[in-house]
């Protein structure tokens, strides 16, 4: 429908305006580039996008893979953009020079392959997956791992995958049951099922990567008993090419509710005992390497999710501006033409909603991408501290643009009225894409008692801390009249995630986990708004700073946006800290037998 | 999945506890019924919806109805689960004894056929709309018109139709196009399309009686214009069988997102100016003969919004109790087994809020089915009062369920995790199916600008001052102490409805409707949330009711439930309230060139 992908004047204001990109721009790594370089960075992945990977989006959700004859059968438009994707060099956007890289910054390597997801997240699993788990294979795993494997991943030869979840287990990974018996030649026998693996079959390249959480008898209980392996597809010969078949098996594929082109399998690995697994890094330390590859991919799901709630908006927003319906109330002459529906304040009311959630998802992501960069290239004390809010944010990254992201679809859905509800339509798609987002890399649920249970308390809280001292660094910095109102909301919050912490806190120490945490998640949602409303103070602020006469539109619709969020959705968490304050039980106290 | 379909226990409880049908039984008309009677009518119910509608739900789902030849084709289970239906009696459920009908209150007709909403509502919407389109023949039409259609009709030979919408002017009915030329035979020829029009072809009967909306050329403008036809798809011959084609033809199927099993149809009539149409009652006047079809499917719509909310709890409720994963959070004992995931406070959330909202609105149509009872058989004052006051909830009721029940739709969903996210599990398609219930009879939008526009004005606001007074009653009949502070939040609500109508009023007044409509959502929203209290209130003062100890488990789930609704949901309108005293003006302010 749309020609547009992500709006470039959106996403320029976000990266130069908001988050002061050209900053970045001056560092040594990325002396090469300029806004022109980047800019032309995204045209490029613009243009692959909408030839590539935009024209089979809806046809692989009509005709997803298929598992004939104990393969997957997928149609051929995903080999050739996942080729075009690596030979365009997005794979590694991030890489050196010297590794043939682009050697761009992760905030505008973020952006380019935005525009992938936008038009096809089915798609873009494949090397994004790839990526991140070539990611792990070159952080962690031996040199002679990364020898076979590293480099004919880089080149899309071989996909990847993060093998993890067990259909008994689910979220749980401690009670995972994949062994891995180790053998003489200091190789491993992997043997077990895992589900719902994304792209674990494919048709894209010679062979198949899979990470594999996996226990090794004898390790400690729980996840400290957990390794992670290298498990190809095929094993490699002595010239690294893919040769025998390494007993992984693909026992059926699952059939989704949306993210249809992409493959979700069940795997069986060493049914016939012959499943060879290479051990990367130490035992037992598996889990924390795969959480690298975890973090980034969560942060992917906050990112894929606010993505499709901006696609959303903009199908919603053009098809408001294109249909007619009805006339404005006052006017009771029928023989004038009736109006666009976006004239109709209940239809403005849905395109600002969206608006609102879309583009305070986008601006956290990208905060979190800028945060990936102060680690990567800041000074050591500012890469720490980057380290350690980004820990902090990342449940937050996940799953705040996961909830209103969706939230933000349904809403482009009711704008297109019946239309919105047939397939001949995009946007029921991209809802049903969206919906995977609150599940997969950890619920919702999950990611609460992360933020409460674990990521707060981390480093004496120092994450937390450091996520007042920037929101007030803002909020000192709100100096227009137009944003002042905004600072003072703002700021009103920190106190009382402060308070609800502190009563957490107690809760915990005094009364466990089970007690402590019982709330978690109205303690996320809190958390959740104030950072997205955080993003719209820094969104308002830099709106006023444009001074030019094209861009006032531009900015009167962050504005009003901002003013929506602080008017319309951040008291309604007001509810949460009350009963995070009273320590509210109803949920603990429901018992099973009541329902 | 589940063998139960509704909870008898519950439906017991709304119907006998929270509503006391047994008053209504006393009644002449239904004297020949007490609650046996009527649960051997919903033992029968359950039954037939179990064998002959369950199982296709899914099915029809995978094949949904082709277009082929010009023709629709349909699975062969969806005709004989309407054909058990008709033979059962229930299209008959509320028609006399003379009529060969049950003579059932409308508030067990509607548990009955609930049942087969529940678990197909796709095949359900056939006899549905049958009976709705005979119920206009019935109160509006001819003597010879209700000879020739209206009986073959409640014989199950002719389905019927509503054909409202025209692909260019959506829910402005005042622009539709469709022309009706009067003929010297008293007939008329009719021109025109027609989409979204559900059951529009079929292969269940032999006749099609679609009622259609068009205008009589030199009519007035607008709505006003607009009459009514009973247009067939064949022809009766003068023995009152179908004969030749009636030019009605089915241009297309559309393909939605769920509710796949009815056939969502385009229809162009007269394309051969040979479509003949039939006056229903007087030219001009067919807007108000069609309300009575669309108020009764507003409510059914909301109704069946309800059940699927209902539905999908109940599934994630049993898949909540099986399902293991994980332990309690004390518990690092990694050789004990997992728990039930019910035992996690997260997952306790997710069923609780389920079923506070689709209790809520299951008792919410109640109420709307006993106020038709009263409209039928009550005494002329309360009869009239009842009138009323279901003019006034008949926005709430359409809505509040349909936006609630497919929140807790989403719940369930996430409950099942992974798993909820695929077809081989059934709450995606519940999902998929209820998401039509916003949009179908009037959007979201629509029934806010009915309601705030329209209803509350009605007979001098009588409506308005009705519901407070029946929730007044309600508060004053309040005395155990579990349900004292319930009553008390409910009534501090009625103020803030006032204050909020009457600046809404002054606005109407003074600056017209644009003006004063611009947040007639937010007033939806606030009224449909104080409705849906206040059906808690009603359900925990029934609940402390219950003496015996086998309801005592039963009684506390209702308690916790209403209790979650007054502290965790009721108070997140406070912001709602805030806007519309304001008369806050952002959608309206908000320019399309800003977005």
């Amino acid at each position: 429908m749309t020609d547009t992908i992500l709006d470039r004047r959106d996403l320029r204001f976000q990266l130069f305006d908001v988050l002061d990109t050209d900053s970045l721009l001056s560092r040594p790594r990325f002396a090469d580039h300029s806004r022109e370089t980047i800019e032309a960075a995204l045209d490029t992945a613009e243009k692959l996008a909408q030839e590539k990977f935009a024209d089979h989006n809806t046809l692989c959700d009509k005709e997803e893979p298929a598992f004939i004859d104990g393969k997957v059968v997928m149609r051929p438009e995903v080999k050739s953009a996942f080729d075009a994707y690596i030979e365009a060099g997005f794979l590694s956007a991030r890489a050196s020079f010297e590794e043939g890289g682009m050697q761009l910054p992760e905030t505008a390597a973020a952006a380019c392959t935005g525009m992938f997801t936008c038009v096809n997240p089915s798609t873009t699993v494949y090397p994004f997956l790839t990526g991140a788990a070539a990611n792990v294979i070159r952080n962690f795993a031996s040199e002679s791992l990364k020898q076979r494997f590293l480099l004919p991943m880089m080149a899309g030869r071989f996909t990847g995958t993060m093998a993890l979840t067990e259909p008994h287990a689910g979220s749980s990974l401690a009670d995972i049951r994949t062994r891995a018996l180790p053998q003489d030649d200091g190789s491993y026998r992997i043997k077990g099922n895992k589900i719902y693996i994304s792209a674990g079959d494919n048709e894209l390249g010679e062979n198949i990567v899979h990470l594999v959480l996996a226990k090794i008898p004898g390790g400690p209980d729980g996840v400290k008993g957990i390794s992670l392996f290298v498990v190809p597809k095929y094993r490699l010969n002595e010239q690294g090419e893919p040769a025998e078949h390494n007993d992984v098996i693909l026992a059926g594929l699952i059939h989704k509710m949306g993210y249809r082109g992409a493959t979700s399998t069940a795997l069986t690995f060493g049914d016939n005992d012959d499943c060879h697994g290479y051990l990367v890094g130490e035992p037992h330390q598996g889990l924390r390497y795969m959480f690298q590859m975890m973090n980034e991919a969560r942060v992917a799901v906050g990112y894929g999710a606010a993505l499709l709630g901006y696609r959303g908006y903009q199908f919603s927003l053009e098809y408001a501006r294109d249909r007619t319906q009805g006339r404005h109330a006052e006017n009771a002459d029928f023989s004038q033409p009736m109006v666009p529906i976006i004239e109709h304040a209940d239809v403005r009311r849905l395109l600002l909603t969206q608006k609102a959630y879309a583009e305070a998802a986008l601006a956290m992501c990208f905060y979190g991408y800028r945060l990936v960069d102060e680690i990567d290239t800041g000074e050591e004390s500012d890469a720490r501290e980057a380290e350690l809010l980004l820990d902090l944010l990342t449940p937050v990254i996940k799953t705040w643009p996961s909830e209103f992201g969706l939230k933000a679809n349904d809403m482009a859905i009711q704008i297109f009225g019946g239309a919105g509800y047939t397939r001949e339509y995009p946007v029921e798609q991209v809802w049903r894409d969206n919906r995977l987002n609150p599940i997969h890399e950890g619920t919702t649920g999950i990611h609460g008692l992360d933020l409460l249970g674990r990521k707060v308390w981390q480093a004496k809280s120092r994450g937390l801390q450091l996520l007042a001292e920037r929101i007030m660094r803002d909020v000192n910095a709100t100096t227009d009249s137009r944003c002042v109102s905004f600072a003072k909301a703002l700021q009103a919050m920190l106190p009382k995630i402060q308070a609800t912490t502190e009563v957490a806190g107690k809760l915990l120490a005094e009364q466990g986990p089970t007690v402590g945490l019982s709330n978690a998640n109205a303690y996320l949602q809190l958390v959740g708004h104030v950072v997205a409303a955080w993003m719209w103070l820094r969104q308002a602020n830099a709106a006023v700073s444009l001074t030019a006469a094209e861009d006032q539109d531009f900015a009167s619709g962050k504005l009003q946006a901002a003013r929506y969020f602080f008017q319309w959705e951040l008291p309604r968490v007001e509810v949460d800290v009350q009963r995070l304050l009273e320590g509210d039980r109803i949920f603990l106290e429901m018992e099973d037998r009541w329902f």
